[in-house]
């Protein structure tokens, strides 16, 4: 199962180290990770993806994580209702008589293009990673030449799913 | 000043570890660290954003990584034209009063929100750190509840500057 954990932590060096220490001793590989301000001055969010065999795995690790130094709060999302989103950046190769078939698969990607060569396009995607993944298999008989993924961040929904109703997912 | 590496590693656990652990002993704090899928198979793009004193940091940095097992390439592309993105979600408190001032700040930036509650809503905005640090700031006063960025990915642009000519930058 794929199991996402959301850090706050105190902006210091080495808390990352002793967070991808963890995983690493144990073994587990992070599938990605995303690391940026708060809404609070010094202290940093970071998301890890990891896939892990099941839920106590993940209950394991949140615990071992609250108890280093420097990180102030662990929230494991993994079985929530949440808001997950990743950036990619694509760059394709393009010639004439390809370009307007590659502009044909963007559109309803709402992909844009943040920059242009002789030779090759870039692209910007923003979603959940399923979509991501999508558009890159679709980009793939043109030539990739260049890719980089941010990761996953993400939140819990503005209101959780409860007898009082849903919160709406508008995009 | 801000020092950008792009690294190309081996999908195995224990490789970030490497990499956080080598900035860490050398006292310097990562900035944001984005991990994903590169365009090869079983192979991972790091992008890693430090502040350091001057260039040679960064040229010993990139030596030092360059000797690690399962990286398979280092880049420093702080100096280089480059594509830089990243990606926010911003959950913020709203009221009937506030609802209209926040989407009349939204839509200059070209924000998306992606999801409702009663009492707030989340953005997602996309682009260079700049833009998103306005952006943030500009919503501060309608009250941040919480905040995730994914950190900087980026590219070398299509074309390098030249005597040929510059890549054309469209958005």
């Amino acid at each position: 199962m794929k199991g996402i954990l959301i850090l706050t932590v105190n902006n210091r060096p080495g808390v990352l180290n002793r967070i991808t220490n963890l995983f690493s001793k144990r073994n587990y590989n992070i599938e990605s990770i995303t690391v940026g301000a708060s809404e609070q001055e010094g202290v940093s969010r970071i998301t890890v993806v990891v896939h892990v065999e099941d839920e106590t795995v993940i209950e394991q690790m949140t615990k071992q994580l609250n108890k280093q130094i420097d990180i102030l709060k662990v929230i494991d999302i993994s079985s929530q209702a949440i808001v997950a989103r990743e950036l990619a950046l694509i760059k394709v190769g393009v010639n004439p008589a390809t370009r307007s078939e590659i502009f044909s698969v963007i559109d309803p990607f709402r992909g844009s293009v943040i920059d242009v060569s002789r030779d090759s396009l870039t692209i910007q995607i923003t979603g959940e990673s399923s979509k991501v993944e999508a558009f890159i298999e679709l980009l793939k008989p043109f030539g990739i030449k260049e890719l980089a993924r941010t990761g996953t961040t993400a939140f819990p929904r503005g209101m959780q799913k409860s007898s009082e109703g849903k919160s709406l997912n508008i995009v």
